[in-house]
């Protein structure tokens, strides 16, 4: 299990305590928050651990590196075997559409699928740190449980986010595409007590197909939680004749 | 134009030569190495910016973030119009199969097309600090002429990776499709003077299919520069259905 919240993370000890009930867990967490670090890995700064006493019932490693070098590390290093299942979040705030490709959270999953270990990341659509859980908890079983039972196909993993709805509201799990669509960024421009001038990254999510109802986003507008096969392959197919014919290549 | 070494690589300084002969180039690269940095942004860190003069010919800004932060900040903050083309390189170092994924100068090209913005990435099989880009500055103008004038699909951009391979052995352009395989690691564990331990990352490419001749791997190895069309729609299609039946959802 990984996260990209970190160590101290409610979202972790919340689905540490949902894996629990399918058998022995093995965390290894970033030390510190790392949202937004996509599949990011530590090639310049060496990577640091800190082995965290939590008891018999399961072992839990810091890395003070990327979701992704916590990944590469539990299977080359700290893993006494393959795993049967790789489980990332429960993180504070949503992954779905674009947001799959700058999420730390999805970076671990999807690595752990490279290594053909079936993966799953967890998100709900409230990035504070109080976000509420109970949907998850409620929820997450069912998927895990297919999973280890039936597997994925191969290098295949889950984006699966949960919108923020009261329970009697929340209308299920919908298996969807990722929707299409752009994060629109303004950035707010400041400066320091000296006149530098600095920038921090804010904007907002611009929706290209709002009304396909089978996007994650239409998903989610909707009160179900969307669940997104993802794979590793950023090939774009069609684009290969187009340049063979177009090039002479 | 960015890359992910940072302002001062040779790599970026060859790019904007070939940039020079087909426009006006605006630079917004990394202030130091981002290697690996894969789609990450600076959520914790706020963004600083240096001006670096180099006459009327270009503008050239260093960023003291990732080369993602790099596109979003000058799509928003820097640059007058929406450009006709972004380049990301050339890389020290090949992008090839699934290293696309780990890749800052790849994360940049793809953050453009993301906008609308044709966009290309150049990188060389050598990750020395003198690699070799000849090859890039005599072949690098076709293409780049060729998306000028005709461009990409919506949200496409090209990952073009050159082989090391003298001049007259080059056997030119092949277009391709992502490679199928992953990185195996060898982590490097090593004690500091004080008996902390820490880990430096090593690996090599396990290629899962050598035998195919339309793979970017197998075109590089047959002294071809491979380029390969990338998207950003990371759904897993074929799932989608084998989930919904095997789920009723």
């Amino acid at each position: 299990m990984s996260n990209d919240d970190g160590v101290e993370a409610r979202g972790l000890k919340h689905l540490i305590e949902i894996a629990k009930n399918f058998g022995n867990v093995f965390v290894v967490a970033p030390e510190r928050g790392q949202s937004g670090k996509s599949h990011a890995i530590s090639l310049v700064e060496p990577l640091r651990v800190r082995r965290i006493e939590m008891g018999d019932k399961f072992n839990f490693i810091a890395v003070n590196g990327s979701p992704v070098d916590c990944v590469k590390l539990a299977i080359n290093q700290f893993l006494p075997r393959k795993p049967d299942l790789m489980l990332s979040g429960i993180n504070h705030g949503s992954n779905s559409a674009i947001s799959v490709i700058y999420s730390g959270t999805m970076g671990a999953a999807i690595e752990a699928s490279l290594y053909g270990i079936p993966a799953i990341g967890f998100s709900v659509q409230d990035h504070s740190k109080n976000a509420n859980f109970d949907l998850v908890d409620e929820n997450a079983g069912i998927i895990i449980k297919d999973v280890l039972e039936n597997g994925l196909p191969h290098q295949v993993s889950l984006n699966i986010n949960f919108p923020v709805v009261d329970k009697k509201n929340f209308n299920g799990y919908k298996v969807c595409s990722q929707t299409k669509g752009v994060w629109k960024e303004d950035y707010d421009k400041r400066f320091d007590p000296y006149g530098g001038e600095y920038y921090w990254l804010t904007g907002e999510f611009s929706n290209q197909e709002k009304n396909n109802q089978g996007s994650d986003e239409w998903a989610l507008k909707n009160n179900y939680a969307a669940i997104v096969p993802i794979k590793i392959d950023f090939t774009e197919y069609n684009t290969i004749e187009i340049l063979k014919s177009r090039l002479n290549f």
